[in-house]
């Protein structure tokens, strides 16, 4: 052992770590588009070995270099690929790697057509243990419209409606087009949100928000029941979170797959 | 000079330091209540002096004993002695110091007549210059309902309305109670926000909103018209951001006193 | 069932929802403290129940009834009677309940025995299903600073240290001091961070971080082996973020006891 | 006047809005690259403009629609266009834009030469007031080491040392490389930090810390009396905040140019 190779001294203490790496570094990367083939991102990561309990240190220069390696091109299918590298160039039996980036999709608005981009949150969160097969969970963050049946059934006239939040997390068999999981969530809201509405969109969607009230209960239950169809989806999580307009604090409402958690 | 008092020598880039201090330190502190004379609250501070340009360095551990020493009552009338002590034991000839903390007080549904705690932000920001009178700029947040009268007016049934932040910022005469202020604030809006509502006070909070529809526009304008009335209030700035339920993004507006900046 | 009582009406979606109600609240409460008996702090709760699949929503309004009946005082004593307390109020089979409060301690610096209040964020996480007794587990964070044992091993002079924060979430038989737990981390570190510190302090806290080299590896081992032999402690976490001051990203590492996830 | 086009309607409170618009709103852009030519980022956007007393609401929309105009390029030298566009398009007397966004620069460490991105966060800032030029502030946040003089001195052995934040703001005549600026900051540091360090840069680096004691006074005159030297440079201000290893609160200096506020 070289004098100062201080990490790779032994440990007697006897207890191996899940995870240890780099934190909230962030990156420019280049993800998949399903209508413009790549997007431009820039992305969070966490990037985790486990380390056995008779090594002293991890080595965490090699996780940046990895992340250089992949930049140009990350997505559900080669993330393997990452955790495979990540354990052969750290010597470690277990890898994790959290990536959490904004993707833009343009929508037109419903009536004048107009187009803009709206912003979601994704995450691509991986573990491989041994020589285990990757799990893949995949997370998007939805804002949305919801408006309340309560209100709108105990009131003379309007019904409180607010800024919603819907994440689901979903572990999958096969690739899939993070869009089309949006546009299940979108179509599961009272109205789905827009960047650029001309005022015929407002009154288009303040009316679709009026004729489909929805408790933050409805609206896990029904992203819940179309997820539970999907052959592709071994497992998830639905949450929503509603800005109530009407207080400072939120309602919240989660479901899992089954009651099961991942 | 001791071989070791690095931060009282000199300095020769002719450079005085505008503000020098401790940023982000949080601590417990007792202010005024007006219904239960004190209350409990936790603050964050900022407290900074100016250094003239021939001193190397300022002194740190003197901001947290003065902290210390005050934090059995913080209010607008002792805030001058805070900048004055500040001044003091630091030798400065300008002193600045800004305290936000959260500030509860019972609410009454409108209705049901149930009570519960509205968390409101305050800020106290204080300046001294050389042998001027101290400058005190008090500060609330004041999270309201807000509903467009865009959306009402175009659409066959209900509105999008939103939980909006309205912010002020006084510069004042003579002490005033905080409370009356968060009075004023939320009967500008379509309507206030409670952390407790039963049924009855959400069938009376929808349709209050309903009748009283206001863009962001006019809310900022409303409560500056009443600020503008208040003899008390030398300088104020209203601001408000609405979370529309239809975007992902805010709508803001803001208005200064006569268009002054502070 | 009352014309309008939305809440209460069948679902036939035969989906139960494991977790709903209200988030991000804040409220001021008071909590036990060792040395002053009790301290004022302020609060963010999260209130969820289960609700089973047969019912369409649950009642928003209870959680902060709640709240307010047990904001004198909440300890890791009595949240048993909380989360009992929301299973009856709302029906229900499963409660679960998130708090996360300031909590401050005075310390006395290591040399000039100045005192001064350290602040660290703690949480009470506890859950109840069906007539099992309640879970229990405390979250504590402890600032403190970690000086890297390679850097100080391969340079002629110096090392590079910085603030790294330790979070402990600890499930446990019976009630304990959060005081112990501070106590215990902060000794595992290379030095305790204090607010308010004189020159003979710092000299002395340089002094011992520099001849406590630890990496984020070492810190969380040590915890882990101290928590490991504390038979109080039936499960634990240990995870420790350094804010590394030679890189804009963090290192990162977490122990689990015995491998296992809570 | 169209019955629904609320926005038009007078309005009679005489209170001008020295700032409406849209705030928070994330946009995918492309900005100018000194070595690549261009660098798609994401930003987010603030856009506002000044409404006349007279007029009772602005057009929310049309913000969005200058932001789908210019995203394929947004510079220090076309702000201006973007300023006039809003201006234009929402037929009023001012405008003003935020922009933030994180801007990566490759950079090689010390000894090693291995490469790796750098993040920063940068900020246009442009204001238009009726006919005159438009005000143009770049802002750009550069993380550094710093290391302790007082702690250097008074210590036998190491120093404390810390990440910290370094803001500049400049009010500028004609274009500038952001890039030029940054170096002109990491050179006035204690160390400049990294994405990817290797051992011997660690070595470097952390000597580098050791010979360059800096206190967070000394940080923010060395980089103004840079600036002060600059003829490009009209206007500025320089902060830097430093996350203390010994404390869990920052230390902070700020200095304008002169004195003087922007």
């Amino acid at each position: 052992m070289a004098p100062h190779d201080v990490q790779n001294q032994p440990d007697h203490r006897r207890i191996p770590i899940q995870k240890v790496g780099v934190k909230n570094i962030k990156y420019p990367i280049i993800v998949l588009d399903k209508k413009n083939k790549i997007q431009h991102t820039i992305a969070t990561f966490n990037m985790y070995v486990g380390l056995p309990h008779q090594f002293k240190g991890t080595h965490m220069s090699r996780f940046v270099e990895i992340l250089n390696d992949y930049r140009q091109g990350i997505d559900m299918r080669n993330l393997s690929d990452v955790l495979t590298k990540m354990k052969t160039s750290l010597n470690a039996e277990s890898a994790h790697v959290e990536i959490e980036f904004p993707y833009f999709i343009e929508k037109t608005a419903p009536v004048s057509k107009a187009a803009s981009l709206m912003e979601y949150t994704c995450r691509f969160i991986g573990s491989m243990e041994g020589d285990e097969k990757a799990k893949l969970t995949v997370g998007i963050d939805v804002p949305v419209t919801t408006l309340c049946p309560c209100s709108k059934s105990i009131s003379d006239k309007g019904a409180h409606n607010q800024r919603s939040l819907v994440s689901v997390r979903l572990r999958i068999k096969k690739f899939f087009w993070i869009e089309d999981i949006i546009v299940l969530i979108e179509e599961s809201a009272s109205a789905p949100v827009y960047a650029l509405l001309k005022r015929k969109d407002e009154k288009f969607l303040t009316e679709q928000a009026y004729e489909n009230p929805l408790f933050v209960e409805d609206i896990v239950r029904t992203i819940a029941e179309k997820l539970n169809a999907d052959g592709n989806v071994t497992w998830f999580s639905v949450e929503s979170e509603n800005m109530e307009s009407i207080h400072n604090h939120n309602a919240y409402a989660m479901v899992l797959k089954n009651g099961r958690r991942e």
